[in-house]
């Protein structure tokens, strides 16, 4: 086998076997095929597309690169939740410690922000002192003794996927269903899980800007875990607007602690008591949705979900007294209000500036290597449907540094849409399930 | 300008601009684009195509990634001739004596053999002591002095070309007519000529197996050139046999000879006197393709083109005695007939199929790095429409070792079709004329 052969093939809109696809990734993976030959071959299967079967050995050849974690020792079942992205996306923190408190094991290994949206690593990291950069064998023992982990892409698991990733970023190969979709079922599947609740966001601040993509990328991700014998489910959810009322890493992560104290927004704690409900339902922990929904709120009330997450922060090296007192986080020096320009309604929003807004003071990323200040921050005080009145502020910005404030407060401005009257209908938080 | 966005715009259809497709070529000749975003972009643009005018863009970039040759000192017409390649296709040695017998300058760049086809260098290089490794000083001294030169690619002419081809090569992106045309072109025009003749090949040993992608091909080269104030017509010549009776590198050079004896295969003279005849016309030297062709057959006739044939192989370090003696080129050790297994006509050749046996035999390469013998040749006894008796001599085959002969005449014997009776139409071998 050649790969300039299986190249040509995909090129002219051939169907690759479960052999070729693993002779492309184990040999990319082991670099006896260099990125040239990858590259043409990703241009090629992101313009000619991947079937559903050269899908599953895509994703099977990723997923077995590397190490398949072994928590056969580790009793009970497990289950993780993985999110396409958004702004202030920050059910990890919540349902991780819900979940792990409710006797499923969370074995959680997450990413890092890039472009516009957040990475529950970078959140994690604002707190002082946790270290997600842990063993396996390490991560096994978290797991072991907390229920839940939560640490980032080790070099033991999916390297092709590590090393495929790159070359599409430099490449514009990125944004095509079937690649995202082995991305993410190799890595997650290879924390050795039994289920998995996916959260697709769809909206102006998602990935996928469109619900018809949301939903075919959920429906490809649900097949291909459900080929693999896995439980998943997909929730096809709202990123609109931001979700929760915080965006930026030691706020995102104070609002948290606010709703696994019983509060926070209303969106924050609907959406993170969804997907814990559908992980405990999978996990078998209950026998209906309804029932693990109840469960996920009793935990929080009995301050059992808290207790969980302290535990975890105290056993990654974290110092968890920021929950009582949050100024131990970083905080940003200065606060400004952006003003809204008119009176009227909020129609909609182009979230992912406000991501993009994020970033420019610094809260984000534009390439890999680029260092992270945890303190800056923005603080929606309008959803869309709100009335506002003129001079009115809608966001007020966390910011150390003014070099770059001008260009976020623009950013800010200009993605409210005001109108003269209540937009007629507002879209449902949780649009619909694929896969139940 | 980032390469990431040029390759994201070509694989969304994009069309590029002239600063676009500048942008990309001067930066991979510079090294400052890496192969992989290179082959990503060479297969969106293998799949999405490139319109009339990012092709021109294109062979420009290229013509001018390096040098273009000056021969503004050396008075008169420069013309060239190129192939598309095909099997037993000499022409270039028996025409670029004749025209510049008749006053033109040939200044021509050739390639190597690749596949199954030949190429000019690797037969000149069966002379004793021809030297095909010029400067490009040394070759415009050869070219004032004789008139016409033979010489391979260097490094000045068109390097982005040289690069580009080698990274197609790997990544299955060789097959487009877009990509070809701008390859070719810019070579050619690197050379500094006022016109060109382009022989596009058609048929079974062809690099274009149907008439109608060899027609687009020689369209679309004489559009480019034209457009960049050149001189251009094209001749769809047949190449579903072998032209004249032999393959093979010392074997052609002799039959070169006779041709410029005034002897030689009727379908090599032919073909070279008309070729010979559109460069003289293209040139300005006749003012008819009819005049042309006169004029070369009376240079053949004088012994005018014979004479500069041996100067300029004198001039580039090879010894011409082989023109009366032709032992003293390499000569193969052995010789076995392949006989037809039926009696009946030739119908069809699979013409490719017998460079794949020369190259088989050890007088081709499959990669860029194999050597070469010389020595080794096919001698074609039939033609499509002869007449063959069962166990009749079709090809002897001039080998020097037995160890891959089984293989060859096995190829051989299967590229012959034999019917019953004689086929009813003979395809000309010219088969049209593109962009008088």
């Amino acid at each position: 086998m050649r790969a300039v052969d299986l190249i040509r093939k995909k090129r002219d809109s051939g169907e690759h076997s479960r052999e070729e696809i693993g002779f492309l990734i184990s040999g990319y993976t082991r670099g006896e095929i260099p990125d040239y030959q990858m590259a043409a071959w990703l241009m090629a299967a992101w313009i000619r597309g991947l079937n559903r079967s050269e899908l599953a050995s895509l994703t099977e050849s990723m997923l077995y690169s590397g190490e398949v974690l072994d928590l056969s020792r580790i009793p009970g079942k497990k289950v993780d939740k993985h999110s396409t992205g958004g702004v202030g996306d920050k059910t990890s923190l919540i349902l991780a410690p819900i979940v792990a408190a409710g006797g499923l094991t969370v074995p959680m290994i997450s990413g890092r922000g890039l472009g516009h949206t957040g990475g529950t690593l970078d959140k994690l990291e604002s707190i002082p002192g946790f270290n997600v950069n842990l063993s396996l064998e390490e991560f096994r023992n978290v797991l072991r003794d907390c229920g839940l982990g939560l640490i980032g892409q080790t070099a033991e698991i999916a390297p092709a996927d590590k090393k495929i990733y790159a070359l599409r970023d430099a490449t514009s190969t990125v944004e095509n269903i079937g690649l995202i979709c082995a991305s993410i079922m190799s890595k997650k599947l290879a924390e050795g899980i039994d289920a998995l609740v996916l959260d697709v966001k769809t909206g102006s601040g998602a990935f996928m800007k469109r619900e018809e993509d949301s939903i075919r990328l959920a429906e490809l991700m649900v097949e291909t875990g459900k080929r693999m014998g896995k439980k998943v489910v997909a929730l096809i959810t709202d990123m609109n607007q931001p979700l929760g009322r915080m965006a930026g890493h030691s706020n995102e992560v104070i609002e948290c602690t606010e709703v696994l104290n019983g509060g926070g927004p209303a969106d924050l704690r609907e959406l993170s008591l969804e997907l814990s409900a559908w992980m405990f339902f999978l996990g078998e922990r209950t026998k209906s949705v309804d029932e693990g929904r109840v469960l996920a709120q009793s935990l929080i009330a009995s301050g059992h979900a808290m207790e969980r997450f302290r535990h975890c922060i105290r056993v990654q090296g974290g110092d968890d007294h920021f929950v009582e007192k949050p100024q131990l986080l970083p905080r940003a020096r200065s606060r400004l209000d952006v003003l809204s320009s008119a009176s009227g309604f909020i129609s909609a929003t182009n979230c992912e500036q406000f991501g993009i807004a994020l970033a420019t003071l610094g809260g984000g990323r534009e390439k890999k290597e680029d260092t992270i200040d945890h303190a800056v921050g923005l603080e929606f005080h309008k959803r869309i449907g709100d009335r506002v009145e003129k001079r009115e502020p809608l966001v007020t910005i966390h910011y150390n540094s003014g070099a770059k404030l001008a260009e976020a407060q623009r950013l800010i401005v200009a993605s409210y849409e005001i109108g003269e009257v209540a937009p007629s209908e507002r879209l449902p938080l949780i649009r619909r399930i694929i896969g139940a």
